[in-house]
């Protein structure tokens, strides 16, 4: 009959959006939400299998906390980190940095150098960036880096184009050290890092 | 019959799912997608009835294009722009830059400056990162700004805090005209921004 008809292919079509539906919610089940860095739902860096970290991708869209500049002119023309230093740290442990005032257990941080490229514009005398010349990331773990002072890890992808594609950890002694003597808050360098220290729930 | 009554709960709920897997479809549609930040789905920035730009919210979290440092101890005592500039572009104008190589209509840079904490650190001499104290915006919209010179439009909420809560645009003879004449691409410094000139489509 036709009315039958009808009802059934109504029923098909019902049945069809139905599965449609069931997919649809599977597939977004797995999907980041909005608000989230895609980068920093899963692994933030990533490590060989013998323990090498993988030069970090995407941190440019991470979190500037604080930028530096020592340029050679002001350091015997070979300054110790040549020569604008920003510095990233990843969304999700800002986020957690906000809340909680300290560094979380997996906490990563980049800083990424580049050449002065001008000592004048119309804006005055002073020092402007040129190009990209050098990556560093620091790394909190208490899993993978227990031995380290704090659990903080060090990684130098070098301070010349081209960089590393994959470095080991640097000696404790060649950065770690200095971190820990001197740097304000948690062998990070909060003192220099005005973004951070606004955000520190104690600021607010 | 048992059969018949089994087979129109099958279908009854197989129907409710495709009503619900409709309303997920529906409801998810609206929603922002994972990757876009939610300041930047709604207007990044506001202005009041009177068209007075109110202070950005949330630009911390945008994306950092460079840093500069016009220090006042190389300025005479003072800077035009004292001292530190860190500037961002909302993350929304930033998809579309990396892919279109221009600033879209509605454009939002924030250009944030700090005094100049220290001259010496333990990675040398330089200079870092001190207090916040000032803050600019520069928005470009063809509608609202059509008779800026490229419809650009810049205010300043002051280099001193507090800042002021909203402003009014600047005189195109205070900010637009040094733009125009001296910045490199669309009244945008990118000879300064390494992250823009990096991000840009001719770059990749």
């Amino acid at each position: 009959m036709p009315g039958s008809s009808r009802t059934s292919v109504t029923t098909m079509v019902t049945v069809l959006i139905g599965i449609a539906g069931l997919i649809f919610i599977l597939a977004r089940a797995g999907a980041p939400i909005a608000g989230a860095e895609p980068a920093a739902r899963g692994a933030v860096v990533e490590f060989t299998p013998d323990g090498k970290l993988k030069q970090p991708v995407g941190y440019r869209q991470w979190i500037y906390v604080g930028a530096s500049v020592t340029p050679n002119d002001l350091n015997g023309g070979k300054a110790l980190f040549p020569e604008f230093h920003a510095i990233y740290i990843d969304p999700e442990s800002f986020a957690d940095y906000k809340e909680a005032g300290k560094f979380r257990d997996g906490t990563v941080l980049v800083k990424e150098l580049s050449s002065i490229g001008s000592k004048e514009t119309t804006s005055g005398k002073g020092y402007f960036l040129g190009d990209f010349t050098g990556l560093a990331v620091s790394i909190k773990d208490s899993k993978r880096f227990k031995d380290e002072p704090g659990n903080w890890a060090y990684f130098s992808f070098g301070h010349k184009y081209p960089l590393e594609a994959e470095v080991s950890k640097s000696p404790t002694f060649a950065c770690n050290k200095c971190h820990q003597d001197s740097a304000k808050q948690d062998w990070v360098f909060t003192q220099n890092y005005n973004v951070l220290r606004a955000a520190a729930p104690r600021s607010k």
